[in-house]
């Protein structure tokens, strides 16, 4: 690899004709050697460790300090993905890979992502790309449909959604717009005694949001394990009772349907209900749980939707559609774009003038925007709702069959029942080292072995291990060998200890 | 296209196995399909009217109400890419593309995305990704060094950068990092009191962040024809004069070097100047502008940047990259992490702990992030620099080619001088018609013909076309077409607006 030579940099080439960056047969080649790389990368995924062990700064020792003057062949460049950048990747699509929650794909996916990064359209308003506008909004009210949402979430009703890129997205924009619609009634002098109101188990996504824009006002309401960690109506009653006796103004709840930690729900008709006592703007977070919602036997998460103001899920967690890709529906899209509208004069245009169609930059924190939809869009048809159902509903099963297998062993318990495809468990106290000692000691023992990731939690001070089932290739013969390896890791650790005792 | 039925979705198929979404050979066959379709199209492009005719509303009335239950073949969805969705869309890709800024493409930004994609790892903290936070660090770091960045802003030295999605963004972070900074120094009550400043060119998303965040006292500096209409040192210093005299507290200015509407450029280092008397945090927004300063002739826009604290410039407008890149560097890391960082226990690990990594999920506002620097990676190193700033300058050429010819004709005015890739021009007063409805008569004429697209703005009262050079697959002789085209545009207005008088 050459580094920048400054003569030749600055010399320059100064014909057009000699340096074409998107020659079609060029194209043609280079993206065809890739799908075949990518092809063998997932072929050949369990062969790496879930988690790599590489130090930090590891790269930078690797690579040049300045990018090189002249071209260096693609074929080096993919010598070094391999030699150097796949030996430092923690493999999310690894079948082995259980942290976190899976972030899901598929071969439609991968090819609507294709498709969405060719045409490389900037859909900011309707003229600047009719069909990437009009397809997100069937992709959204299909979606809708698949949820079973009332029409007031709908464009063929009278709301209306779109594709942000992540939650943090969707929280901080319905913040604003609640916070903006607020104000607009009670004047500016409200915003200091504005509250806004989650659980201790709803993301950390919501208080950073609140942050950004400056509400300090934060009710972060306990949750209990015996009620599975679910946010309690009468305590957000209570709460809010307080802080209006306080002369104080509830303005924005955050609910969830499949809380990060253990995946808890919360119950949205309950809460809602409280909420329009109050005037609360009520936004779901179903990021991870609303996915499962497309199948009948989770829908009773939504019971209640109706009475709320807006919800987002993430398609790239469960629906297999590759990141960034957090579908928002708002009952009251004027409102949304109210407090996010621009119109600055280089992109007026008739048809925005005229106020006859969507223009997504005022649906969003940024202007630029790619053709989402398109990749959900070939999702969904390549697949069908069936299939995608079925997918879940495997998941599920699988995660079922981990859980029965922890239940199996004596040494170890399940922590919360399992909803989703999430398994909380732990080791039990053993008369030797503090729980969360030995349940710590466990996870280094199995994220070190390389053989599957597995990350943590702790909620009401309880420290538990997330067994998260749903990596898009992950099988009935990677949990069963998953929960073999624990129990190994489980003999170690016993073995160990007591010789230390 | 089937509909969704609800005794079929809600049946399900529970044995895993058969539905395998990621399929290796599949996936293979799918992808190198694709390949070929978007090699056709672009092989194609220019065929294709550049702004599509649709009308608002065209694809919902193609299209089922319901997503399929049952899975449809690719080859129907992909015929309904070619019959309803490209005729739908505005070619951005296009060479005859004029219109706001190009969004330029290359082969190995294809590649580098496809394989981005197929990662699908999600880096928000060093553990979950140590690869792709590494390869960002280090791309970072050569593009600063392209920039000829002080070590200031760079990882080898003292800052460091990352990249965010859009320049709304990297805006809103560093705003809320230097409102952070104010607060913490003079206590919650300066809020009402912080002053933000621009010039009435600075980009419209400025205005936007400051309102999501409630900043409300926003100073638009006018601008003037004469200076080009960038923003004036001796107004920012009185503008800045008469708040700190009314108690007021100067916070930032977003400087510019590359205006939308005309690619005005700021003076960077007597704003800093200025700025620096009071404290204030300057942003450099180059959004457009700073892809040029990779050539030694443009570098001197840059000039002061040591003494500003952060500044962004998006790679999808001018460096071959697709969307969505947009490189933010800061002088003070930490000032952004304080404002933006979160430690929930589910995503605490001991090297975030030890604080020997960066986590990038508290340099931005969402909590996930793809493997984004491989793209540019993949570009920086097929091309080398020296490629790439033939390509700026191939740009430039170019329009200062079709400026000369507007200059050629006595109908017509170049309204500023021409420093990038972007012709502001128009007709002249004909002593018939309005000058502004005489040009937007034309530039209906020239859109209408689907042939190219152009845009405007309006500037200080002036109406002018804009025609950005830059698409990836422009040539010569498409700015020689576009121009011949304009002129018979010009031809047919005076033919009929002479016999309407």
């Amino acid at each position: 690899m050459g580094s920048l030579d400054p003569n030749l940099s600055d010399a320059g080439i100064h014909i057009k004709g000699e340096f074409k960056p998107l020659d079609v047969e060029e194209f043609r080649k280079q993206a065809h050697h890739m799908v075949d790389f990518i092809a063998e990368y997932y072929k050949n995924i369990e062969s790496y460790p879930v988690l790599s062990h590489v130090q930090p700064g590891y790269l930078r020792a690797k690579l040049p300090e300045s990018a090189p003057s002249a071209p260096e062949p693609m074929k080096n460049i993919m010598d070094d993905v391999k030699t150097h950048i796949i030996p430092g990747m923690t493999h999310w699509l690894s079948p082995n890979f259980f942290a976190y929650f899976p972030a899901t794909v598929s071969s439609a996916a991968f090819v609507g992502e294709m498709l969405c990064t060719a045409f490389n359209s900037v859909g900011f308003n309707w003229v600047a790309s009719p069909a990437a506008t009009e397809l997100e909004m069937v992709v959204m009210d299909w979606l809708a449909r698949m949820l079973k949402l009332p029409e007031s979430f709908m464009f063929s009703g009278t709301g209306g959604g779109v594709i942000q890129n992540t939650t943090s997205e969707s929280i901080l924009v319905t913040l604003i717009a609640a916070r903006d619609k607020c104000v607009s009634v009670n004047g500016p002098q409200c915003l200091s005694k504005l509250v806004v109101y989650g659980s201790d188990q709803t993301h950390s996504t919501f208080n950073k949001a609140c942050k950004l824009i400056g509400l300090n006002n934060v009710r972060t309401i306990p949750t209990k394990i015996e009620t599975s960690f679910a946010l309690s109506a009468a305590d957000l009653q209570t709460t809010m009772e307080v802080d209006v006796a306080a002369g104080l103004i509830p303005l924005y709840l955050c609910a969830t349907v499949g809380t990060t930690s253990t995946t808890a729900v919360d119950p949205l008709d309950e809460l809602a209900k409280v909420a329009e006592k109050y005037g609360v703007w009520v936004h779901l977070d179903a990021a991870y749980g609303g996915s499962a919602c497309i199948c009948p036997e989770f829908r009773n998460y939504l019971d209640g939707v109706e009475r709320i103001d807006s919800l987002s899920f993430s398609p790239h967690k469960w629906l297999l559609s590759y990141l960034d890709c957090c579908c928002l529906w708002v009952k009251q899209p004027d409102l949304l774009t109210k407090a996010l509208s621009t119109n600055p004069e280089y992109l007026r245009n008739q048809q925005s003038e005229l106020n006859t169609v969507v223009d997504y930059k005022d649906w969003q924190v940024g202007t630029g925007r790619k053709f989402k939809s398109i990749r959900l869009w070939l999702v969904l048809r390549n697949y069908g709702v069936a299939n995608i159902q079925s997918h879940i509903r495997s998941d599920v099963r699988m995660a079922k069959l981990f859980e029965a297998m922890v239940w199996s062993d004596p040494r170890f318990e399940i922590v919360v029942p399992t909803r989703f495809a999430l398994v909380c468990f732990r080791l039990k106290p053993a008369g030797f080292g503090s729980i969360e000692y030995l349940n710590r000691k466990l996870l280094d023992w199995i994220n070190s072995s390389g053989r599957i990731y597995m990350t943590h939690t702790k909620v009401g001070g309880v420290y538990m291990l997330r067994f998260a089932v749903g990596a898009t290739l992950t099988e009935d013969r990677h949990i069963i060998a998953a929960w073999k390896l624990i129990k190994e890791g489980a003999n170690a650790l016993f073995t160990t200890e007591v010789r230390m005792e």
